[in-house]
Formats: C-alpha cells, sequence, structure tokens
C-alpha cells in the first residue's frame, strides 16, 4: 500500500478557455494539497498568467519529473510542453495554436502516467474545434487518452460524490450506452454487449470508490415505464433482461430495467451507486439537476486514472477570474481516491 | 367575477385503489375548504367505508346537485353513481366492478361539469386493465374525457406548483409532444403541428395560472446538444425551429430548441414557467427529481377544468391508510385556482 500522496498531472487544457485560471487556483488550495501532489503540465507562460490573474502568490517551478520538487499552495511545478506563443493566444478564440497547446499537454501527461512518474491526470477543459484546427480530428480526450493507452473497451463516466441532494453515500456513477449521437440513432447502437461493457466498467469503477464493496447498479429502460411489458417498446425485453442476466451471472449487482424516471429518484436517495443510462439526456437531465457544477468527469477501462471537470472551455467567460473551480477541485479529490484505491476484491451481492 | 368558491367535482377513481381514501382524507382538510366547495362523485358506500378507514367523522350526505349541501370538514357531499356492490371489492385487487365504478363517476362528474353545474373535477386514479375489463377500452382518463366532452386536440400536462426547489414564482408546466409510445416510434410522431399544439395548451394554461400575464415557455431539443448544429440529428432544424419561429409569429413566447439537461435546471431556476418535452422520460426525470409527490395532472384543451393526481391506483398499499394525499390536496388546489382564472388575455412577450 502506498503511504505517500498520489502525484496528480493538471493539464492546463485549451489556453483561450478557463482551463489555465482553474489549474492555477487549484493549486493554490490547501486542500488539494491535503489529499495528493499536484502538477501543471502545460506552456509555462500561461500558468503565469493565469496565476496571477487569479492574484495567486504561487511560484511556478519547471521541473523534468513530477518527483523533483513538492508541491504546496505557494509552489506550482510545472512540466513544461506545448508550442511557442501559446501564452500570446486571444481569450475566448477558437485556434490552432490553443487546440496544438491542449494536446501537447494531454499527450506529456498522459506518457508520464503510463510511466509511473504520475498516478493520475486531471484535464482541464479542451476545445474539439480548436484541436481539429491543430490537425488532431479526435471527438475529444477520451479518444485521445484510448488511442495514447492502447484500449479499446472505454468508457466516459460521470460521477457525483456525496452531498446534498444526493443521498448516496458513496456518491452516484452514470454511465451512457450510447452518448453523442442522434437519438434516433441509439437503438443502432444498443445491444447486449454495449450495456454490459458499460455496467462491468461502472461495477469496477465504483467497487474502487467503495473499497472493495460490490456497487448496487441501476440499469435504465429506454422505453417509458420500462416498455409497460412490451406495449411501449422490446428493447427491455430483447437487448436490456439478456443483458442483465448475463452481467448477474457475471457477479454484478445489477437491477433492472428500471423506468429512468423512477430510478434516477431512487439513486438520489441512495439506492443505488451507478446508473446505466441508455442515451445522453437519460443521464444528463438527471445529472445537471443534482448538482452539474460538482460533476466529475471519469475515464473508465484505461490502464491510468484520469479524471476531468465535466464542463467546456466556456470561452465567453474565460480569463475574466469568474470560473468556477468547484469541478476541478472535485476532479483532483477524485483521482486521488481512485489512486489511492486498493485492488478490486471478488465480492458478490 | 365569481366570488363563490368554486364547486369542485372529485371523482372516487378505482374502489381497489387508493382514489376513494385519498378523496375521503381531502374533503376533511380545513384547507381543501378555503379554496373551494368539494363534492364527492362515486359510490356513497365505498367513500363511508374510506372515510372510517381514515378516522374521519365527517358525514356522507347523497345530493342530486352539487349545490344542495354546504360542504365542510364535517360533512361530504356525494353525487352517487356506480354500480351496486362496488364496496365490497377486495383491495388491490384488478377486476371488472372496480372498473366500472371508476368510469360511471368519470362520466357523472364530466356531464355535471359541461352542464357547468361543477366549475371543475379532480380525478382520483383508475386502473387502465379494470377499465378495460369493464369493457371501456380507453388508454385512460384523457381519451374518456375528451370523447366526454368531444374535443380532439387535448393534452395531458403536468404541473409542479411553486415550492422548492422549484424557484419559479408560477411553478412549472411540462407538456410531452409524445408520451406513452416506444423511444423508437417518437420520430413518426414528432411534427412542426405536434409541437405547436402542445406549446399553445401550455402557453393558455400558464395564462391563466399567470392571471393573464404571458407565460415563457421553453422547447426541449430532441437530441443531445440539441444535435450540435446538426451532427447528432436534424430535427432540430427540420421540426423544431421552424414550430417555435411559427409559434413566435402568433405571439406565443416559445425559446429553442434548447438542450433539455440545460433546459431543465434553467427551468427549475425560475427562467421559463413551461417546458415542452419531446418525450415521456425527457419530461418526467426532471418532474421526478423536482417533486413528483407534489406534481398534478392536468388535461389541457377540454371545455371544463379537469386536474387530477400525477400518481397510479397504488394497489399495494391500497386501503391500508398510508397513501400521500399531498399530490390530491395539490391537484384541488390547481384546479380552484383555474376554476377561478379569469379569461386569456392577449398579450406577447
Amino acid at each position: 500500500m502506498k503511504a505517500a500522496k498520489p502525484r496528480i498531472g493538471l493539464t492546463l487544457g485549451d489556453p483561450a478557455g478557463v482551463g489555465p485560471e482553474i489549474v492555477a487556483a487549484a493549486c493554490t488550495r490547501p486542500e488539494v494539497h491535503w489529499c495528493c501532489r499536484p502538477v501543471a503540465v502545460g506552456h509555462p507562460d500561461v500558468l503565469r498568467r493565469a496565476a496571477r490573474l487569479w492574484g495567486a502568490a504561487a511560484e511556478i517551478v519547471l521541473v523534468g519529473s513530477p518527483d523533483e520538487v513538492e508541491p504546496s499552495p505557494w509552489v506550482i511545478p510545472c512540466i513544461p510542453c506545448g508550442p511557442e506563443g501559446a501564452a500570446d493566444v486571444r481569450p475566448g478564440t477558437v485556434n490552432a495554436l490553443s487546440g496544438q497547446a491542449a494536446y501537447e499537454a494531454v499527450v506529456a501527461a498522459a506518457r508520464l502516467a503510463l510511466a509511473g512518474r504520475l498516478d493520475a491526470i486531471t484535464t482541464a477543459p479542451l476545445h474539439k474545434e480548436a484541436l481539429h484546427l491543430a490537425g488532431h480530428p479526435y471527438p475529444g480526450h477520451t479518444e485521445l487518452l484510448a488511442e495514447l493507452c492502447g484500449v479499446r473497451e472505454f468508457a466516459m463516466m460521470l460521477y457525483l460524490g456525496p452531498g446534498e441532494p444526493l443521498r448516496s453515500p458513496a456518491g452516484l456513477a452514470v454511465v451512457h450506452v450510447t452518448l453523442h449521437t442522434a437519438l434516433r440513432n441509439v437503438f443502432e447502437t444498443l445491444s447486449e454487449d454495449a450495456v454490459l461493457v458499460k455496467a462491468r466498467l461502472a461495477d469496477r469503477f465504483m467497487t474502487r470508490i467503495k473499497d472493495g464493496a460490490r456497487p448496487r447498479i441501476g440499469v435504465c429502460a429506454v422505453n417509458p415505464h420500462g416498455g409497460e411489458g412490451g406495449l411501449f417498446g422490446d428493447e427491455e425485453q430483447r437487448i436490456l433482461r439478456p443483458a442483465i442476466e448475463r452481467g448477474r451471472a457475471e457477479g454484478l449487482c445489477l437491477e433492472g430495467p428500471l423506468p429512468a424516471d423512477t430510478l434516477m429518484v431512487r439513486a438520489r436517495d441512495g439506492q443505488y451507486d451507478a446508473v446505466v443510462a441508455m442515451y445522453h439526456d437519460q443521464g444528463h437531465i438527471a445529472l445537471k439537476l443534482l448538482g452539474m457544477h460538482r460533476a466529475v468527469n471519469v475515464t473508465l477501462g484505461l490502464p491510468i486514472v484520469r479524471t476531468s471537470v465535466a464542463h467546456g472551455t466556456a470561452l465567453d467567460i474565460a480569463w475574466q477570474a469568474r470560473a468556477e473551480i468547484g469541478s476541478m477541485l472535485e476532479a483532483i479529490r477524485v483521482a486521488s481516491r481512485l489512486a489511492m484505491a486498493g485492488g478490486e476484491k471478488e465480492k458478490r451481492c
């Protein structure tokens, strides 16, 4: 068991967005240093400008490896990377230079984590269009990280830590079987395997959060009232029931398919540790109402621990010292928790 | 302008369910008598049994017309109807006799309202299967009432009155463009006209609630992120935008299409008086999280005022004096509000 605090790499994200300032602000917060040793990854000039913007008295110290300098609210170690001029991009704009800077920070952080020199990475938001302008046609962080890590079974998951109005003591994980796709195309993608893959990833994640205890996972129905016995659609009988039975046979503690509206209320009230949602809005409507400002994005299925804020670059308020840092603080807290969690135990529900 | 309190007919619903007891309990509550004159509609033996179950000291007085007796917490006027033996059905069962009793109460109440002898009706839940067993193949109350009233443009709407966590001072109305249908069939039903019909009904309802002020209505996108400019589906551009433009040309205060997850948060925070949801779960996930126990069902488009509880017959807890009466109290309160509301003014937003 590791006694030392985990080393978390914080990528600066798109330098035209709120990323650099939320990283700089988080690095000066004592509670961050209670749970981990943060290291910024990105262009040091961008970080310096962001620290000045927030009136942070911290010194930026360039390091080649996360272990060189002990971070504190007054010392932010920075692994330098990113193109020349990254600090000169106009705040709030979408441009190739910003996209390149965001890209290089993710690559550098992922490599350090894969090499075991970081225990986790927490990423600030990048801008998809800027990433594309820089010649990196990934839909987002998740796919880029999956490629860097060489994995094919992965999932983006949203996690809300414990706290009102959530009554679940371990928080609530929401994993989506389909996500950024037209609603009418959900039915092409939905399959027993797709549901099972996500249920397994949610199980593995929440088992770590719960220190080896098996999480209870609710599986959303696709159709209203859970299809009402086949009256309003057959996906529940044809796909979800068989998937749930297979998952149970593997030892997962799955319940459902349950009507999504009642499942979300029961999840809020602490009856489930995780929910498998079938499509974007099914999960997001609940998550946003339950407190999106606290939500954390976790990539499941990677060989490294990676969390991120659940918001975007917020170009409209970037570099005005108005950004909300709650999601970044939560993302760092969850990354630390996951980096410290022991191996997975075999438990049946 | 009417100075008298409105006369509200309360149907007992399915006698095997929680309907009779929530009606009996509501009739003994002083706050109900502050806002209206309630009259029960159904089998008097069922009502008597329900009043006894709740330990109500009220006398059941049979009347032929709502005006014959002044109701009070100690006097429940009852317009008798329903088949012989309705009081002998086994609680918690689904049977034809119960279905017939529920049916006859709705018919009697609707006729009195159409004749102007009731100012509104509030219905307790019926059981669809029992209704079918009794030879009345309606999907539910709404369609039965539409037929009794001879209307074709109608909608079931859910309404949450003002109160935490809702910050809208006029409450929040949610109307669904499609409802009890398989999710994959939503796309067949979705049309400019279908969206407009619901937006108009929501506008008319909330204009009454807001005493003539024009309500702000948010229209949900179908696809995640509102389709992200056509990347995740084209219903927003093809159907929703044209529908919203037509509605605005008519003077409706419509906004959208907006991503449903952020729209629901903004509606909770008081930015909208009504939301047009495209399918069941989109509206219901939010409503249930915002307080389904207070939600009221309103049928829009009828020539009479009709509200109902938003829950079902709850056969598992029926006749155990455990039923939650909050939704019935709210349904009566909203019916009274609507019955007292003046005509609709023409206002632009």
